[in-house]
């Protein structure tokens, strides 16, 4: 998946970009590494060697590129993560395999700078504004999704009962943002793996009688 | 302890600032709430009406104020969190009051945005030079002290002898950070004593015959 990410991406921008789809991915892409508070017009321009004002006709303002960058972040993020991982069994298989995904999907640099919307929260969390807010729904969206699936699985018997499936998710997710922290801010590529590992223990550890067979924790 | 830190720095505003020190402490709230990349000499002299003249002669560019900022929220951090919990007796219990401790800085708002350092690591992780790396060091002392502090408690008969005790200091720094993460952006104030108990469960899980007695898990 590494080599698919890159070639989606350097290519068009070797080529310049001049779709609104193509100028997003390579928005989002910056904003990755360089953070969204930086990604303005005119660091867009610079890097996409546009003129301002073509980009002004796409997106009248620095916020309104942030926001459409977040939107294009959500798909991107919806197509490697979420969207595959539906096809796994409900409850505790499908739970796994979110997690799995999600780890899969900065081990495979879907984003260049590692997990997109990790690092948005941080950046944005004490800015109130437009960007602060659709970040935190597309947060709030994804933190929903992992609780209700735990929710699932514990209606399903997969999971013990005395635990709160939404706190439980918000642990699991704990332990993923744990692992891109140390991984980008070290340049540690094991901290992803050794946190698969740590997040299977947590789910097999709350897994009750009934659930189906889970991946072996090493 | 919210009032002593408020009473620290509102007052000291309000008069202005003038010495290295107070000048350092704006420094790290306005880090704290708006980043740590926005914090220029330009920015910093407006929100202390002073000139910007005046500041260069504090610090020569944005870096070496960026750099000094992080120096200062590093005596804030040990003076609230790591020297306090080096009372606690060693092993399992002094790793609990880190963590406590560390729960309780955030909860207190010692730095007005949340943990300044969670919030810098991820802002600056995809970018090279100095600052990041200073970031990155301040970090990788912090996990280091809490992983020698659990190696302690393994060694002192208090942890389980099958756990790693780095890998066990980075699931309990990932749940303190997932907690900074959903107190800030979706302003659950509890999410902090959510996350509190979890990793109370999760030292308690962890904790061998011979561990003393930790306080109980809600």
């Amino acid at each position: 998946m590494r080599s698919a990410a890159s070639s989606k991406v350097k290519p068009r921008r070797a080529r310049g970009v001049r779709t609104r789809e193509g100028i997003l991915r390579a928005a989002v892409d910056l904003a990755s590494i360089e953070g969204l508070g930086g990604l303005t017009i005119g660091r867009l321009a610079d890097e996409l060697k546009m003129s301002k004002s073509g980009l002004f006709a796409h997106f009248g303002s620095k916020e309104e590129l942030q926001l459409a960058a977040i939107d294009t972040a959500k798909q991107i993020f919806a197509e490697h993560v979420t969207t595959p991982a539906l096809s796994s069994p409900e409850g505790m298989p499908r739970l796994w395999e979110l997690c799995n995904r999600w780890l899969s999907h900065v081990e495979d640099r879907i984003f260049p700078g590692g997990c997109f919307f990790t690092a948005a929260s941080f950046e944005f969390d004490s800015r109130p504004g437009p960007v602060r807010d659709r970040i935190a729904e597309v947060m709030h969206g994804w933190l929903k999704m992992l609780g209700r699936t735990a929710h699932s699985a514990q209606q399903a018997g997969h999971m013990k009962a005395n635990i709160d499936p939404d706190q439980f998710a918000l642990e699991i997710y704990s332990l993923a943002i744990g692992a891109y922290w140390a991984r980008e801010l070290f340049r540690q590529k094991k901290a992803t793996g050794d946190t698969r590992a740590s997040i299977l223990r947590h789910i097999v550890a709350a897994a009750a009688p009934g659930c189906p067979k889970l991946p072996r924790v090493r």
